[in-house]
């Protein structure tokens, strides 16, 4: 398959619209059969993935790597504690270069903003950013949204309601951009004045002729909601730690709360690892999706290496 | 082949009968010859195991690895240094539903008793203990019962003397109670009495009617013995450093003690890593067992995930 | 291929003669054919690397394990951070006696002089040297050469300056001694009297026949060049600290430098990672090899995996 993502860089959700995720999610779908179906994929067979995390991420890192080795890849690794070549005091641009010679596409975990960046500007293979500090995770944001359409059925048409720290939370900056691509979305964020959604993207959204409310009536906020956004409230954002244990449990999903305020077909998601924020009496409701958010993004990040790579898949 | 073990959690050697023990070590035998004639097997093409080290053991995680690759399979590992999910505070549960979506089958090593069945609870896919603390390793006590059938051509009617820290051993626990499936087994344990074999475990062994010693005599324990089984006597488990003082060196098998004290085919074993218990001028002897021992762990795991997994060997 | 290197381990240069040489460059050339034209080799299906860095090295590690991915085999790699059964008071040889049945060749890298040969005297399967401490690292001196080669379209007849920290860098010695084994070479060593090359290396090149110069004018040095092969300065070198500064920008290649002192085709090399040897603007100059070079790394590597693991390369 030629896909328009052959080649690029994925660097940041603002490259995506309608078409290019179009063809990325219908290329999920059958990623998703394949996996299930346990029938064995060879279109990476003789590709290495260079799975380059400066910055430890369990989760992100092996899912990667999963994707790429079920498609028939292979991955040469390495974790922040064994960059040898950093604590020499090499630059990024140059570790980039030399790396770029063993493998055919470079994931990138990194600390510092602009990272991902910088690296696609030496690099030959495409690179993909797999989160650079405050900066962008868009494979998050693409699982993100792929989930919404999994469990609804739809993009559009929705009310969505992002809860927690909406301030310091990467995953919802890009989620709510990758929306904003889509028809009648209503958005409603609920936080804690502190931690409430950054203007910049609140006019953002609104520029694009959406609905945005911002509350901190949680109860009220997920009353509304088709799909409940949750993100962790981390107690080390609060100078006064008394405004944290004025908020801690407000912003607590629970079963109880969830089946008194929510509509019965209420889809909740977390970018997950959860601390306090969905309790676990939460995880068997039907709606409980962040398990099978999570395991989405091996079927997202399977289709991306295919479209930059350039692979068809054959049925 | 569908065996008994197909989908099976293996958690503790409680598991195992005779019949699932024969069927085993049939196909450890193939395996050995597989990996000697480098035939190439395929069997585990498209397949990933999730080699979960949660706590640090470079033999049994390269061991588990080298059989899942040896068998087409991919690995796609971590270990206790770059677990950042559970840094940042999710709970093992959480973790387990998380990877079970990125593998096929997971093998986990951690510091706490009782993990692996806690993770076998949430996973659908097979949970394999590679050691949870003080609890059990149950592939280590198959390639210890592997090694002696490999070693004495029969499992039955054998004393086996094992000898050094017998109360923290994980290993001997567990190799003990999988010798009870035996025949005709007579038990020597050698042991300062404060590192003694536990009660319990004498207790088992007696009631199903098999003969145990108990002794700090080393070199009588050794005299009778078919089998010698050496473990580490860790000078951190005294009280007090006098005690050990007293025991060390008595208990540390040599060249000279063999020839002088035991039967001329005895067969010397150990979990490895060793220290001081078995002198380097042992190693030559025909029956020091200890690293053919170590190589069976590689044909034993190579079965064992054969068989959890279902697939057929095709000679 | 039945090459002279089959089965044999790798410690030294001193290894390799003439003839090695060319075979093992001719098959690196095929590698980089196969590499640049996205060929999938199979020739080490069903092969395990035993990938062992007890201590850092991101570089080497990467390079070593893609080389063996590209030809269809499989890595079980460990790092220093993750040696278990070392910190456990294990053996070096005991170590390899066990992970030598877990693979079918061994990468071996470590901060102790010896080391490598060390585990070659226990293992059954070929030892490759990835560098032990103040010893050899022979694979880079190999890629240093083939770059040489690749660069220059000769071997023979050839000024080679080498500049920098001559007296500690294992590189620039084990490729002086690969050169002695080729015609006429110049040698210029350019280096702070306090970092010199060590006078037995300069002897032995005297003792091929060959005409070497020790100098520490830097321009000079540089203007008579075909190849500069650039080290680290490494400031914890020095007693005094002003000794560094008074040196520090004087063996500093910049491109002004280089295109005020160098022949037109001089060819700038330099083993990675640099900190401020070579200064950014030097990279776009045709003749800036070092990326290239780390480049050769993985076809050398690939080419030697074959030569020692006695695989035929099918075209």
């Amino acid at each position: 398959m030629s896909s328009s993502l052959t080649n690029q860089h994925i660097l940041s959700v603002d490259q995506f619209n309608q078409s290019i995720i179009q063809d990325l999610f219908s290329l999920t779908e059958q990623m998703k059969l394949y996996k299930q179906n346990k029938q064995i994929r060879t279109v990476l067979n003789g590709y290495v993935l260079g799975n380059l995390f400066f910055e430890a991420s369990t989760r992100s890192r092996m899912s990667f790597t999963s994707a790429f080795l079920y498609l028939g890849g292979q991955v040469n690794h390495t974790t922040g504690v064994t960059f040898s070549s950093i604590s020499k005091g090499e630059t990024l641009e140059d570790t980039i270069n030399v790396i770029q010679s063993y493998c055919d596409v470079i994931v990138l975990r990194h600390s510092e903003l602009g990272t991902a960046k910088k690296a696609s500007q030496v690099s030959r293979v495409p690179v993909i950013n797999a989160g650079d500090g405050i900066g962008e995770h868009p494979t998050q944001a693409l699982l993100d949204l792929y989930t919404i359409f999994d469990e609804k059925k739809q993009l559009d048409n929705l009310t969505i309601t992002m809860v927690g720290d909406l301030k310091h939370g990467r995953t919802v900056h890009s989620l709510a951009r990758l929306l904003c691509l889509q028809k009648n979305i209503r958005f409603i964020f609920a936080a804690p004045q502190i931690v409430q959604m950054p203007e910049a993207i609140v006019s953002d959204i609104k520029s694009h002729g959406f609905q945005v409310e911002l509350t901190d009536d949680f109860n009220a906020a997920i009353s509304e909601a088709d799909v409940i956004y949750s993100t962790r409230i981390q107690r080390e954002r609060y100078e006064n730690p008394s405004d944290y244990e004025t908020f801690d449990g407000l912003f607590t999903l629970t079963k109880e709360k969830i089946n008194h305020y929510c509509k019965p077909d209420v889809t909740v998601m977390h970018p997950l690892p959860r601390t306090n924020e969905i309790k676990l009496d939460v995880d068997a409701l039907p709606g409980a999706a962040y398990f099978r958010q999570a395991a989405n993004g091996l079927y997202v990040r399977m289709a991306l290496f295919c479209s930059v790579l350039g692979k068809e898949i054959n049925g």
